[in-house]
């Protein structure tokens, strides 16, 4: 099954849309063909290459209930051949109406022969005063970060 | 104060260098000088353009001890005009002979009219056992990442 995405956010709305379906074939195809592939989990996990990467969706999608993400606070920057965005996440899971996050995630994505591709994509939680910078680095203390 | 970096690992560097020395000036030299640039904090926090950005790394140098930053683990993917880097961190902080993190960087790097500059930088927390992706998502759990 081969996409071709004519532009950033046609790959970027597959990637999510993939995501609330649960669709693991699907969210594969949104990655580029590359083993330089990089996905950086909020947990810390890292995972380099298609097979790892789809292992580890496999897993999210097998033990967790079905979730959708809400994309919000986009800041783009793109050229003819790159696209990075840094965009906040949140979280609705299953039936349950509550928000989780926010998440913070930067989507860097290439295009090719065959359209656009995710290239890599890094998340982490968001602070919960997003925008304030004041704490901006502890590395004496602890970081503590909770998605409720 | 304008350096010409020849490539990515150039600016990387000089990046890397800045912060060992506490170097504010340098370190933002090697930043694209562009609206779009991001720099996502380890705490969560995310900082927009090249104002917000420079007053966060003062802040971080008015409020920490000198640190530097030791570079492993790197997942390059490079072609003429843009370097990801995915790298491994860890911190070592003034006297103190002990190692902080690990963290995950993913920093973007663009090619342009004065050489190879910093687009985007996300850094957060690893896992404490890299590569290990059976926890790779729990958003009914805590994430707690501590940096001893």
């Amino acid at each position: 099954m081969t996409f071709v995405f004519a532009t950033a956010e046609d790959a970027e709305e597959a990637f999510y849309e993939a995501i609330g379906r649960s669709d693991l074939d699907t969210l594969m195809s949104v990655w580029a063909d590359d083993e330089e592939i990089v996905c950086i989990h909020p947990t810390g996990q890292r995972l380099s290459g298609a097979t790892a990467i789809r292992e580890s969706w496999q897993n999210i999608f097998a033990t967790n209930p079905s979730f959708n993400v809400r994309v919000t606070h986009q800041v783009r920057w793109e050229s003819v051949l790159i696209a990075v965005h840094s965009i906040v996440e949140t979280l609705c899971l299953g039936d349950d109406p509550s928000q989780h996050g926010p998440m913070l995630s930067t989507n860097v994505f290439i295009r090719g022969a065959n359209g656009w591709r995710l290239l890599s994509r890094h998340t982490s939680a968001a602070a919960d005063a997003l925008g304030d910078d004041t704490a901006a680095f502890e590395p004496h203390s602890s970081s503590r970060h909770t998605l409720h």
